[in-house]
């Protein structure tokens, strides 16, 4: 059994629902060690992570593996063919909770960084992993509080590799070269409560916040930012009345969320929103969360070598894409590294009978391997 | 003490919250039958009934007098001045729950009642009460099933007096010729779930909807039609959402209510709303909810009565108006009789510390009597 495959069951039977690490990050850290990376264990309330790093910054680059140990829950149990935390491997697959996000990368970022060392052990600049066990719950006191310590500290980083499974049918054939930025607000507009036979009495919030989320819906926010999709608002939540049919409440709450483009910041969203709903007269509060900005990695050293690499590896170039959710590059781009994403198939993931392929699997830490060297050594 | 004032006393002291009838129609049958009365007590599901009538249908027209014995919830009993089931006098004023909505009203039509047959034994046309206990509740079992049964048995009614608490500042000043129908709409829309990442994957009911109904809440349905406030739609439930603020929803449901007047019936607006939600393209199933049809009382010998009786007791002629909520003489009105509703001042109904002013209700008996020997002696 490959080296890459063992670790990855290894990581699989440890049952690390966020925030709990279950023990990955101690198990790798024991094998960076050994290879002779210097390793930082940073507990932050209930979430752990792990700094990893070989070389020295002040001759040459930092190149950031980013990942986690982190899973998504089960479900129930039964819906899956095999138990989720016993990996198990099936006509060639390997199935288990975590196998594609991201326990399989976060093996092959070991493995592929154990190689490096090995057979560059003078090498120039710093190799770095970067592991949290919060990444797919609240996100708070994973690579977020990390970013602020390392913002504190100055720590440099230059570039980043996240092991997200971003690869669309076959492994490489999508390399992520930004994401949207997030942006959630939690609206409340005022009426005045009444009873329907006396609308003259009341003020319903419903009617009045009508014409102004018609606006929201239907506005056009760009046409899209170089191969990021346009910046789309989506409502997401409404609620409001009694439960009786003969009363007008008297508030209204409603939640929408924006997934926004370089073409826009957070600061301008909210003013843009906040001056609609004022010109539709509305009495309201708004509370904003504000998820991450965009990053975007432009044309570069780390997106060419990327490119190079991905088509050795899918047989063709790959596409450059900016779409999908957020990931935890989100905190490392604003430290000022340039960021891309690069992760086996995605199409099992947090659904029952999570998989990976092992040919893919198997590959996955040569085209790690591939691109540190191309970056660190040239 | 007065005998009206002593018998609303012994109604409010019965605590008749919907649909419990509490002893009431018993006392009042046991006065009635001793006046002369046929009683005929019509016990449907949990609801009482009481059917009395003094006369012969053959001679003359059948005038009825329509009211209700149960109550609204008293809420905190600790927010009253004084126990709501126990009648107190402050300062010429009897509090207590039911004291204007509407047991004052139905033991000032005891009394009037009992006078006008001893006054008038040989009496033209038929004298008849009609008691619920299930008004301000789901009004199944109550007058609309006593209804059906009427017209199943050829009941001929011609006029309605219901006692609801009509007046605004004082006794007699607002006579009810008429009220609005009500219409219930119960809508789902039917989108497709999806994350707020990937919007064309997905098809959100909330951003399908939002124009249909501004649509509807903006439309100007009528400009009222004779004394009629106009037509009003108010949406009064609406909710989408799975909470998660990254999910768009799969379906949103929605509730909304129609008071119309004459120029509208249910069919249709019912075929009008269906039609609007059908051009907006939605994917929807609708459930209607018909509470009862308007009814209007024009000019005739009902109405001139009524204004004249309540002239002199008001001092100056009485608006006659069609606004307000629903009553059961929505149910008696489709049966082909005249109605209208005179009552007691109407400010502290289904509140704490509900009352009547003394003077008022003793004056209830001598008005009810003076409309019944208009209609039925000339």
């Amino acid at each position: 059994m490959s080296d890459v495959l063992q670790l990855t069951r290894d990581l699989i039977a440890r049952p690390s629902v966020t925030p709990d690490d279950a023990g990955c990050q101690a198990l790798i850290a024991e094998r960076l060690r050994a290879a002779g990376f210097a390793c930082e264990h940073l507990r932050i309330g209930e979430v752990d992570n792990l700094w990893a790093t070989h070389g020295d910054a002040s001759n040459g680059p930092t190149l950031v593996l980013l990942g986690h140990t982190d899973v998504v829950p089960t479900g129930p149990r039964e819906a899956w063919t095999s138990d989720p935390f016993t990996p198990e491997i099936r006509d060639g697959i390997l199935y288990g909770r975590g196998a594609a996000d991201m326990k399989g990368s976060v093996a092959a970022f070991v493995v592929a960084a154990e190689r490096f060392v090995a057979a560059h052990p003078g090498h120039a600049g710093r190799l770095a992993l970067l592991l949290t066990s919060d990444e797919e719950g609240d996100a708070i006191d994973g690579v977020r509080a990390v970013a602020e310590r390392f913002r504190q500290r100055g720590e440099q980083l230059d570039w980043c590799i996240t092991g997200e499974p971003s690869s669309t049918a076959r492994l490489g054939d999508l390399l992520r070269v930004g994401r949207r930025g997030s942006l959630t607000a939690t609206l409340t507009v005022r009426g005045v409560q009444g009873h329907v036979a006396y609308p003259d009495k009341a003020r319903n919030p419903i009617h009045q916040v009508l014409p102004a989320l018609a606006e929201l819906s239907a506005r056009q926010w760009d046409e899209g930012y170089e191969s990021f999709p346009p910046t789309s608002l989506q409502i997401s939540n409404i609620n409001a009345g009694t439960g009786a049919s003969n009363v007008i409440p008297g508030d209204l709450g409603t939640v929408f969320n924006l997934r926004y483009n370089p073409h826009w910041n957070a600061d301008r969203l909210i003013a843009e929103c906040e001056a609609m709903l004022g010109a539709h007269g509305l009495d309201f509060t708004i509370d904003w969360h504000r998820s991450g900005e965009p990053f975007h990695t432009p044309e570069g050293p780390l997106r060419s070598a990327a490119r190079e690499v991905l088509a050795r590896f899918a047989g063709r170039a790959p596409e450059e894409s900016t779409g999908g959710g957020t990931s935890d590059a989100r905190f490392i781009a604003p430290l000022g590294a340039q960021c891309i994403e690069v992760g086996p198939v995605n199409a099992s993931i947090h659904q029952v009978d999570e998989n990976v392929s092992i040919a893919d699997l198997e590959a996955l830490p040569d085209l790690y391997l591939a691109l540190v060297e191309r970056l660190l050594v040239g």
